[in-house]
């Protein structure tokens, strides 16, 4: 079982100051040493296997000879020891050893790490001697939680170390990073001090109640909770992208299944596909219907087109199509020119109208439906076109892309337009993004509370109603970086770590 | 291109003790620097890329920043350090690098390991960075290519290596282990060693050829080459049981599709797969048909059965049921018990036959075709016979195993006769095996060489003609270590290893 430190829960009505040094006292406590795979499973040149805990180094010492005739137990931290993982007589693989000395070390404890050769069955019986030499099998993520327990990560660097492993792009990487060397941490952290400094002087105005005096200056409090309400509303706002980043942009392509979708997204993923197979070993499971443009994740949703239908079935198809686009947050509405082909610019009338109709009326039917989504409209297969057709299509309907999918035309076009639907700009100016849905949770409640307390000093709140409103703020403020914590909460988080970080 | 020493090939006439000066000068050249990487693909806790060659440290330090401020340039070898890999003002990971100096490293040269977070992403930007700082990416085995060519390993131990992490179970992974250890090379070098000592002598005789004079004590040389054969005899013989080890034993089952086939590999594969889940993280990908008893593999092919027929397609069928028992090494004949549930032991005679006709039909085609080879009859669905139907049927099919796959019985029995199949004994008693395909070729021809020179020994040959046979001997020895080599064996040796070792 994990030994979870609770710390104190926001319903406690200890003063903040007491709060406060408690928040500061380590609970240090004798940990058992875990073991884990960090490296991918499956064989490779090599693979590693770490170990944490107290008695890391001793029980790594009684399973490895070096070569050198070394004793491990008393190595210099951050060296490394070429040697066999031995068991008994038998010799289970040659190793390298990477040792490291509590507290420099990731989890802070001590901690070794064996690299063996990458043999699945080398790997299990490394681990299967360790865990009968004393070591246990980590929990998902138990070496961050780890770090975090003994003060080496915040709750949002540790967050973002999932973060890191999971980014598959250049923004959602570059924002792990951020947040990983502490970034948005140490912004929350500063207004929180200077919001719990103003804290403890109310809350001393509470033990001289009877006098009536304020300790705190109100002028510069409410400059504070200005300041403090200025940077949540923007966090706030980041949040926006940094889902986009995150999680990537879903686009619902509607068209029909001949009008070259998959030509599309082949054209579309090409550029990416190249760079991926640049590199022999590091090739990823593509995902066949995402693609990265310009460092942002796009998902595409193919569905089917929405043209009119008695048919009860297809009518069905329909509805789920306008389910599928209602999630999407860029509509893209693909059009085969093909069936322009008899049209030029000398063409009467009726005749445009006819081949356009029931385009125009689909078109028609999703801004109706979503008139605030994106919409891109394309035309496809326009290498086919003459200069006539391409005249009238352009004209006939206003703001068509027109692309060639197989002939790679207009695919540039298409990125960008899909690209300057994502607002960058945080990105780009290297802004703190909030990314994380527990954060953007807890910097609204704590705006909440913040936006309470503001209404309380302008309509001269007494201090101790206003010092709950304070101290629920800095819950949800601590609740970011893991000052205020609780098991359920450490559970959640550290469940959806891969084992062996 | 990689740049192999070409030594020098067996139909040369130069001296024997030249030969030999030849083969101990090291050609050292210039080695550009490889990078790759060498954990498996896919994402995980970290991920661990190497760099190898003159200016590995150099690129390395080019691109981290220690947090400590040091300079990769100027640590000791075998350190590790935390630090930042930064592609200009963009961070791209936080890592830990290990620094190896040549000639103390795997390869022999500078080597550096990055442990970054292990995202296919980071994986990629750090090689792709890597690869504009001068590296470029290594070829299939090519770190153990240069460990070989700077004399770390000699090319069994090398070919050990792939053997090492390809093994999956505990028998191919001792023998790996014992080569990579230097066992069987050991044993080859020495036995080389006394045979150039002879043929020196021999060779000097040569020079002296006018006055008739014997240096090479030929008592002695013949009880030497009677040595050599017998240790060859014994290395040659071992590759049976090494080849099974190593690949496997194909075993071919014959049985209708309802027999309860795929039963009976689930209940053998039980075990098996317990032991795989409980270490999570490690699980691999499970070849359905591949099990591991006592350490050996076993390879299950599965076939129709041989039932009489006319019609054509199925006549095929049974021809290709044949094709695969005769590449398999034993051959399990699966009957469904339920054929009998009519039969008691006082069942008239007539009745029996004809329960029975069918599959002593078959059995008897089986052991005509396939005098030699073994054959396990077994009956399944047992729990459903009676005493007396077992006891008729115990008489009727002599040495047939009576088991339930469903539930679980007489699985045992069946494993155990599968193992006593294989002549383990060598694998018992910590002999040297041979496993590969190739060192069995060399010590064939070896050996022909060697009973050619005894010949000659017998019949007076005279000292110069043997002097080829001897040379001829020595190449075949110097070949599976790697004294004697070439471009294209080296090329087809390193080409079977992964990227990355």
């Amino acid at each position: 079982m994990l030994s979870f430190i609770i710390l104190l829960g926001f319903a406690t009505f200890a003063r903040i100051q007491n709060f406060s040094l408690l928040l500061q006292k380590k609970i240090m406590i004798h940990q058992d040493s875990i073991v884990a795979l960090a490296t991918p499973s499956g064989a490779g040149a090599i693979a590693v296997i770490r170990i944490s805990g107290h008695d890391a180094i001793a029980i790594g010492s009684s399973v490895f000879q070096s070569v050198k005739g070394k004793d491990l137990n008393i190595q210099k931290s951050h060296t490394l020891h070429l040697g066999h993982i031995v068991d008994g007589n038998v010799t289970l693989d040659e190793v390298l050893v990477s040792l490291f000395k509590g507290p420099n070390s990731y989890t802070g404890e001590n901690t070794i790490e064996i690299s063996c050769h990458g043999s699945t069955y080398i790997q299990q019986q490394i681990i299967q001697l360790l865990l009968r030499k004393g070591c246990r099998m980590a929990q998902p993520g138990e070496f961050t939680l780890r770090a975090f327990l003994n003060g080496k990560l915040d709750l949002s660097q540790a967050e973002a170390v999932a973060d890191l492993i999971a980014s598959d792009n250049e923004a959602s990487h570059q924002i792990a990073m951020q947040q990983m060397r502490g970034g948005f941490s140490n912004e929350i952290a500063q207004l929180r001090q200077e919001l719990l400094n103003f804290a403890s002087l109310i809350e001393l105005e509470l033990d001289f109640a009877e006098e009536d005096v304020e300790f705190a200056d109100r002028t510069q409090f409410y400059e504070l909770l200005n300041r403090i309400e200025f940077v949540l509303k923007r966090l706030i706002d980041s949040f926006a992208v940094g889902n986009v980043i995150k999680n990537g942009i879903p686009v619902a392509i509607v068209g029909e299944p001949n009008v070259g979708k998959s030509t599309l997204l082949n054209a579309l993923l090409n550029e990416e596909r190249a760079i991926v197979s640049d590199i022999a070993g590091t090739t990823r499971d593509t995902i066949e219907d995402e693609l990265v443009i310009n460092g942002i994740g796009f998902r595409f949703i193919d569905t089917a087109g929405i043209r009119e239908t008695v048919d009860v079935v297809e009518s069905l198809g329909i509805r789920k199509t306008f389910e599928k686009m209602e999630q999407a947050q860029v509509v893209v509405y693909l059009i085969d020119n093909g069936q322009l082909a008899s049209l030029d610019s000398a063409s009467p009338r009726v005749i445009i109208d006819n081949a356009l109709a029931q385009v125009k009326i689909e078109i028609e039917k999703i801004k109706n439906q979503f008139p605030l989504k994106p919409l891109v409209i394309i035309g496809n297969k326009s290498d086919k076109l003459n200069a006539g057709q391409t005249a009238v299509i352009r004209y006939e309907i206003p703001g068509i892309l027109l692309i060639s999918a197989k002939e790679n035309i207009g695919i540039e076009d298409l990125k960008n337009q899909l690209i300057s639907f994502v607002d960058t700009g945080a990105l780009r100016n290297n802004e703190t993004i909030v990314t994380n849905a527990r954060h953007y949770d807890s910097l609204l409640k704590a705006l909440e509370e913040i936006q309470k307390v503001q209404y309380g000093l302008k309509t001269g709140l007494s201090s101790d109603l206003m010092a709950i409103d304070i101290r629920e703020a800095l819950y949800h403020f601590g609740s970011i970086t893991g000052e205020v914590t609780n098991d359920e909460l450490l559970g959640n988080i550290f469940a959806n770590f891969c084992i062996g970080k």
